[in-house]
């Protein structure tokens, strides 16, 4: 095999990132080779920047530039809400939407015995701090609707209601565009039980 | 939409790659966020070198970092055989099987005309002025088992014969490992035309 050594370099870094497997390093690697020489300068520059530049918000724990977070610091939104999510992925989901205009708090992960991930792994306590300040009025769990999302939901919910704050949901149901008739059981049973007066 | 710029722009240049879409060019640079300074660097400092320090090699046309290429200039090969390839990644398929130790010649891509790929666009010129030197005994046409792929190999064939270089075309048959039910019947047919004594 002889592969060019800064040929080989590119493929083994690719291989590290999730998803990308050898033959899939080695194809955006040659593609990299055709592409022109401003691309691959644009990619790198891009990759060191992001590491440079970015921190984490030491209030709701997003990925940001500035410190307390754009989202945080917003002027127009409702700083009486927040939207419990896992990950900063989420947040960015969630923003497309523009549904939502209060506040999120990130928590770095869900409750996943499993995985020994307990309650102390995540960002609870930070939580349980912000809402003390006596702001809030009312949190939205936007945990995944997977097993380990919806005991983490039911985990924050017994922490949080003593608290008397008022706790929702993110409603699960079916998907918009879905076919009813190839739906789960679970989603179907949800949809049934979470319907709204039309 | 609130994703910092700095993150924004590395999804950017990840969805450039071919086969990543907008949401694995997010999972791509979250993961990176998530990865040690280090690894970023390093993939940084890797693609800039591909572009920097990676040429073609003026003979067989393969990507190399010293001209003419390692397998050109190797002592131990076979200076009268020629394998000819659509692509360099070919060549690293074909070093891998390590069943193969002459040289090799990579068009850069094969006759499509659907694209607008004409005979002249590939490196065939090249070609021929490497085997007016004399020096060669076989050809063997590695071109795809694609449609394409077999008409240039075609092409080829009818440009070569006359200057009576031996010509071989690699076996299209059943892959290794794969299941004589559920292969095709055009590879089935070549399976049983290109049948050898047992």
């Amino acid at each position: 095999m002889r592969i060019p050594k800064s040929v080989e370099a590119v493929i083994v870094e690719f291989e590290k990132l999730p998803g990308i497997g050898p033959k899939t390093a080695e194809r955006l690697t040659y593609h990299l080779l055709n592409a022109p020489k401003e691309y691959a300068a644009q990619l790198a520059s891009a990759v060191v920047d992001l590491k440079e530049k970015t921190t984490i918000c030491e209030t709701c724990f997003n990925i940001t530039e500035v410190n307390p977070c754009e989202i945080c610091s917003a002027e127009g939104r409702d700083k009486s809400a927040i939207m419990i999510v896992e990950e900063p992925l989420d947040v960015s989901a969630l923003e497309k939407s523009r549904a939502y205009r209060g506040l999120y708090h990130i928590l770095g992960g869900c409750i996943a015995p499993l995985q020994g991930i307990g309650p102390e792994h995540l960002r609870i306590k930070e939580l349980l701090n912000r809402l003390k300040k006596g702001a809030i009025k009312e949190i939205i769990l936007a945990t995944n609707p997977s097993v380990e999302g919806e005991s983490t939901a039911m985990y924050l919910q017994k922490l949080i209601s003593p608290l008397g704050i008022k706790i929702t949901r993110i409603a699960r149901g079916l998907p918009v565009g879905a076919d009813l008739e190839y739906a789960d059981e679970v989603t179907l049973s949800r949809a049934i039980e979470g319907r709204m007066e039309y």
